[in-house]
C-alpha cells in the first residue's frame, strides 16, 4: 500500500468508527454530506473552476427516506476499503455487481441498477474530498498521448517519443502513486478534441518540431486526460492549448477542461486547468485564413439553442467570446478541424497552429 | 515510398490511363467496379469468411445517371494518389474536405456530405482489392493492446510488456509496411470486449502469467485490432480467443472478428480470422460457475429480436451456438463480463478464463 492508499483507508475507516460509536450511543447513525444539487454549485472568479458550495445535508439512518441510500452508501465505503486493501483497481460497473445481491430473509435487493450505487460513489468522493481514482476506481480512458516527456506507470518506464503510429493509451488513474513524470522536455501541451486530427499531429511530428505534448481526449475528455494536464501545467508550468471545431459543443469541450462541469463540481479542483487557452477553430479564422466558404456547416437548430445556453454561461462572459460567439451568429455556419483539410493536408500542422501559437491569438 | 505504395500507385494510374485511352479513342469513359448489394455477398463455407461474389457494374461517363458519381470517384482516385505521394495519411473526413468545392462555372458542389464520398472510397477498395489502409487513408482507431511481443512502428521499436497501466494505443493502419513485429513470445491472443474488462487483465498482468497478448476493441472493433489480430494469428499461428458479453450483441461482435461484417464484405479476406473461437461469456456459464442469478439482466425486447436474427445467420447454424440460443431464450435473461465480479475482483482473470482455456471449453 501507498502512503496515500493509507490516508484514503483511513478517512473510510473513520466514517465506519464514528457510525459505530453512534450506535454504541444508542444514536441514530448518520453522516454529513456535501449538497450536490444546482444552488450549492456555483462558478468561483478567484480559483476560475466550477466548485461546490458549503450546504451540507444529514444523512439519518433511522430516517426512512433516508435508509435505502444510506445503507447503499455503506455498501459502496466497505467494498471500496476492500478493493483498495487488494491493491486493485475496479471500475465502477464491478463495484456494482460485487455488491449487488438480495439481502438475505428479504426480497430487496442492495441495488436495482448501476444508477443507484454510482450516487454512492459521488458522494464518498465529495464528503471525504477524494478523487475517484484515489478510491480505486476507475472510469473509462480512451485518450491517447505522445510528445517529449517520459514517465514511469507502475514498474514500467514509458517514453512517449517512441509510441509510433498508435500513441500511448492514457489511464484513468493518473495520480503521482500511479505516473510519475521523467525526463520533461516539452514547452508546451497541445490538448485536441478529435483522434483524426491527433493522428495528423502525431504523423506530422508536431511534437517533435515544436517540443511539446499532444494529447486527445477523443470527443468529451475524461478524467485521466483532465487529470493528467492538469498535472503537466501545475508541476511543470506547461501552458495548455486546446484545439477544438467551431461549433458550441468543441467550445465546451474547452471550457470543460479550463473550469470543468456541473457534474463533477465536487472535483474539479484536481480535474479543471483555468489558465488553458483556446487555440482555435472560430468561426473568424474562415476570413483570417481565407478558408473556403464551401467546408462551412450552416448551424442548426440544436446548436443555436446550444450556442445560446453558452452565451448565458458565466465564465464565458469575456469579451473575446462574446465577439466569437455574435460572428457565429451573424454567419449562421460552424466549421469542423478537418475542414483545414481543404487548404492542404498538413495546412493545421504547419500553418494554422503554429502560426497562432507564435502570434498569440488565443481565446480566453 | 515503400514498394507496396509504388504498386499501390501504379494501380490507381492503370484506371486514369485506363478512362484517359477511352477518351483517345472518343468512346465513353468508363470503369467496372464489383457489385456491393446484399445480392453479391454471401458466406463462403470454405475461407469461413463472408465474401463478395463476381456481378460487376459498369458505371459510364456519359449516362446521366452515372455521371456525378463517376466524377466523384476520379476525384477521390487522384486525391488519394496525392496524398500517397506525399507519404501521409488523412481520415475519410480530411478527404472529403480536401475535395469539397463548387465546380467552376456552376452552381454545384463536387460533394454535398461525406455520404457521397465514402462509397467512392469502398469502390475504389473493392475494384482495386485494396485496403483503404494502402489507400493511405485511416479509419477512426479506438483499440489497445499489451503483451508478450515487441513491434516496430516506423522508426520506433515498441515493447508491448512495458505499456504500463494504459497500454498502447492501436492505429488505424498495422499494414506490413507500418508494424513490423519483432521478439515474438506470445501463445495467444486474447481479444475482449469490454475496455472496463480489458483493464482488469492488464492490472492482473495476465498476459505475462499465460504468456499471451491482450487486445481491446472497446465494443465493435475497429479495422486495425481486426488486422492486428488476423496477422497474429496468419504470421504466428496464435490461437485467438474472443471474450464478450453474453448477449446477442456481444455475440455479434464475436462473429465480426471471425468471419467478418457484411459492409466490410469487399475486405473480410484481409480483416477476418476465421479459426477464432469464442471463450464466453454464455448464459449456461451461469450454472456452470455458479452465478447468482441477482446479476443477470433480462433480456428485453430488442434483445430476443436481435437474437432471433442471429439465430438465422448461416455462420451460427453450429450445434454449440443453437444450444446457447436456445438456453438464452429459455433463461431470458443475458450478462455482462463485469458480473463476475459478484464472483471476486479478479475471478474472471484466476478462474474463469484460465479455467475455459485449458478445458478447450470454446463455442466455435
Amino acid at each position: 500500500m501507498t502512503d496515500r492508499d493509507k490516508e484514503v483507508t483511513k478517512k473510510l475507516e473513520d466514517v465506519g468508527k464514528q457510525l459505530l460509536s453512534q450506535i454504541d450511543k444508542s444514536q441514530s447513525p448518520s453522516y454529513e454530506i456535501p449538497v450536490r444539487t444546482l444552488n450549492n454549485i456555483f462558478f468561483d472568479k478567484k480559483s476560475g473552476t466550477i466548485k461546490l458550495g458549503d450546504k451540507m445535508s444529514e444523512r439519518q439512518f433511522l430516517n426512512i427516506a433516508h435508509s435505502r441510500r444510506f445503507m447503499q452508501t455503506v455498501l459502496v465505503a466497505s467494498e471500496i476499503k476492500k478493493v483498495i486493501e487488494s491493491q486493485a483497481t475496479v471500475s465502477i460497473r464491478d463495484l456494482y455487481y460485487a455488491l449487488k445481491h438480495t439481502i438475505e430473509g428479504t426480497q430487496e435487493n442492495t441495488f436495482e441498477d448501476q444508477g443507484e450505487s454510482d450516487p454512492c460513489i459521488e458522494d464518498i468522493e465529495a464528503s471525504l474530498d477524494l478523487l475517484r481514482e484515489e478510491l480505486h476506481l476507475a472510469a473509462s480512458a480512451k485518450g491517447i498521448i505522445a510528445g517529449d516527456v517520459q514517465l514511469k506507470d507502475g514498474k514500467d518506464t514509458i517514453d512517449l517519443t517512441k509510441m509510433g503510429s498508435g500513441g500511448w493509451s492514457v489511464p484513468s488513474n493518473v495520480e503521482p502513486n500511479q505516473i510519475e513524470f521523467k525526463k520533461m522536455n516539452a514547452e508546451f501541451l497541445l490538448f485536441i478534441e478529435k483522434d483524426a486530427v491527433w493522428r495528423r499531429f502525431n504523423e506530422d511530428q508536431f511534437w517533435k518540431k515544436h517540443n511539446c505534448i499532444i494529447l486527445t481526449g477523443r470527443g468529451q475528455p475524461g478524467r485521466g486526460e483532465r487529470r493528467m494536464a492538469q498535472r503537466l501545467n501545475k508541476e511543470f508550468g506547461l501552458p495548455l492549448y486546446v484545439l477544438c471545431d467551431a461549433d458550441p459543443w468543441g467550445m465546451y469541450i474547452y471550457s470543460v477542461i479550463k473550469q470543468g462541469s456541473i457534474s463533477l463540481s465536487y472535483s474539479e479542483e484536481k480535474l479543471a486547468t483555468p489558465s488553458a487557452k483556446f487555440i482555435g477553430l472560430t468561426t473568424r479564422d474562415v476570413e483570417a485564413f481565407k478558408i473556403p466558404k464551401e467546408v462551412t456547416i450552416k448551424l442548426n437548430q440544436l446548436d443555436a439553442k446550444r450556442l445560446k445556453e453558452m452565451e448565458g454561461y458565466e465564465w464565458f462572459q469575456k469579451k473575446e467570446w462574446k465577439e466569437e460567439f455574435a460572428n457565429m451568429k451573424a454567419k449562421a455556419y460552424k466549421l469542423e478541424l478537418e475542414a483545414l483539410s481543404k487548404k492542404g493536408i498538413r495546412f493545421i500542422t504547419e500553418t494554422y497552429v503554429p502560426q497562432k501559437i507564435k502570434n498569440e491569438e488565443f481565446l480566453p
